[in-house]
């Protein structure tokens, strides 16, 4: 009765259309009219909290807004005009972090975040258009390496089920720190991307697959790391595990699935692996590790090494087991390297991929390096090198 | 430098293997310890709030329960061994109601909210088993009915790749109010229990469909329906809209859309129909109308007609245009019409389709009625209906 009632009341938060030139934001739930965006990019929010003390808009990359409080009840922001793209914000109700009802969840940071999309102007690389759709698949296989069922997401180019007979090459495509398998479809629109370059013809149709990047090997039991800094030998430690126990899940469970239930090119010369921040340092592990498995490397605001955690700065004489050390049959042996930041990065993040592009130049290892002209550490950015990047692959 | 921050931070909330012989609940994010569940069902929960007056635990089909606050900031609760399946559920800090960051989000109640799966034992008709496993698709198509790009789920059975030249029957599976096209997956697990069926040798291999039951038709503006009442000649018109939209959609968009990209059987012997509470709604509003394009039909906790909703008693001889008034020719037409409801759902919802199943009794309409023992208005009824359902299709 109570679900009856709820699916009941949900119409009437339908409303009347505005006069105010402000829509409800794309990435808002069924008739949600709040969070909206006007044409210059403004965002109105809105959450009613009658006993509150003090309520904030926090957008995760720039400082709290403080939110008004109305005779209703309700605490209402307008911002200044935001970057275009995917921003994951929350409000902050006296200390606590809580979603807005009004959107959807994107997972980020560790959990199911809000988030709200501010169109760019001209922009449509990223949204769906009259051109022919991939599919978008999810599995679950069963991975020997960490006794657990997981979850993976799979693009399809258009032509996979028509041409019942063609082969295709793989991109593995990995979320950041904090997001999941999720992300490149639902903030990325990976999906999208790769339909609207494949339509234009300078795009190789590929698999795209989208694995979930964390994973602890069978057995593994983490220590207790409360109060352990970021820097300890006990943090340290566990993140090798997990980077370790994710490159075997990725090249001894997932990549044999993948390559005996699609209809994959499975050689190294039609596989490709890029990812961003955390899983463009997977990427780089993982790639330079395995140079048998892959010739195609992308990173995306993630770096190679470790210099961006304080680890040693990354020197290609002797990184990854000496595998760039000699540029020219690195150069023969690697299609693509290939690195991309934002300029409006916080510094550590845009200072770590430049120094990183810096050694690969310093090592004469060739590589492309692309700057996302006034975006920060977000999926504006990885949308972009997306575009940028998947066109050089597989030619 | 935020956001990698948060990667780092979020690793180290995985923490210490528990001996109290609670374990951290299968809905939850990476790393996640709280909620956690025992073998007898019960379930811990715990938030950060320090500066808050009162914390309530919200399962929706039931009292709010008082948390209590430690000196630590952190507000608990251990609830009595909960009803196995799927619960929603929030928080509610000082008149607020907010997600509980340890759990992943299930579009439930018009929102991205929390849920905890409590197992139940020995069932593991919907879990993920060494069987082979179908595809689950996520599709986009531009409907000219509502002019919109529109998201939809397919399941495809696991030799559709496979036996190329197949064609399948299809099974349009609906959600409830407040729900969307992602529950059936990601709350109903309805890919595993169709897996497991098709594996056990019982159910016919067949194509899924879950589409988004919401819908305006085209150009449609919503007037403003605040302080309407839900009797309100307002909303009935406004939910009759909605309706009516989804009909227009499924029928002249989304099957034409289904059953050319896909291997289906494309008539009516071969097409099912069937949904939760306000899906199964629409299930009876849609296929009783549209009998040339259905032949299955079944009802999850949903009855016909709109006696649920204040709306006249349902009768055989009047109801749908005569559609079911002459008994014999109806069950000559129609080759299954089954209806399901859970022993423990609110009277309102327990009576409204005991009543609609007496009324299909006393008009001589056949028909299976099934009462899932000891569970509410929610999943587990579902998914065991589902369970019941599908094997008696297509056969």
């Amino acid at each position: 009765m109570k679900r009856l009632g709820i699916a009941l009341l949900f119409l009437s938060s339908v409303c009347c259309a505005q006069g105010s030139g402000f829509e409800p934001a794309s990435t808002n739930v069924w008739g949600a009219q709040y969070p909206r965006v006007d044409s210059a990019g403004r965002a109105e929010f809105r959450i009613k909290a009658p006993s509150a003390t003090a309520v904030k808009l926090n957008f995760w990359s720039d400082p709290k807004m403080d939110m008004v409080k109305g005779a209703d009840g309700f605490w209402t922001a307008t911002t200044p005009p935001l970057v275009p793209g995917f921003h994951y914000y929350n409000f902050v109700i006296d200390g606590v972090d809580v979603n807005d009802a009004g959107s959807h969840a994107y997972y980020g940071g560790g959990r199911d975040a809000s988030g709200i999309e501010i169109p760019e102007p001209g922009a449509t690389y990223y949204l769906p258009r009259e051109v022919p759709h991939g599919a978008v698949r999810e599995i679950w296989y069963f991975s020997k390496v960490t006794g657990t069922w997981r979850h993976a997401v799979v693009y399809l180019p258009p032509s996979y089920d028509t041409q019942a007979k063609t082969r295709y090459p793989v991109l593995y495509l990995q979320h950041g720190g904090g997001e999941d398998e999720t992300g490149w479809i639902k903030q990325g629109h990976a999906n999208f991307i790769l339909d609207n370059l494949i339509a234009a013809g300078n795009t190789k149709p590929m698999i795209v697959v989208m694995a979930y990047g964390y994973a602890h090997h069978i057995g593994y039991v983490e220590p207790d790391l409360a109060g352990k800094g970021f820097g300890s030998p006990e943090m340290q430690k566990s993140m090798q595990e997990m980077f370790s126990a994710f490159d075997d899940d990725l090249t001894k469970a997932l990549i044999p699935y993948v390559d005996a239930n699609f209809r994959t090119l499975a050689d190294r010369d039609h596989r490709a692996m890029a990812g961003l921040s955390m899983g463009g340092m997977q990427t780089f592990q993982i790639t330079f590790n395995h140079l048998d498995t892959f010739s195609y490397i992308g990173g995306f605001s993630g770096s190679g090494g470790l210099g961006m955690m304080g680890g040693p700065p990354f020197d290609t004489k002797t990184a990854y087991n000496g595998a760039l050390a000699d540029p020219a049959a690195f150069a023969k042996n690697v299609h693509l390297v290939w690195i991309g930041v934002g300029t409006e990065e916080p510094a550590m993040m845009h200072n770590g991929i430049v120094t990183f592009h810096d050694a690969l130049t310093k090592g004469n290892v060739k590589h492309i390096f692309y700057e996302s002209p006034g975006t920060s550490h977000e999926w504006q950015t990885w949308r972009r090198d997306l575009k940028d990047f998947a066109p050089r692959l597989f030619q």
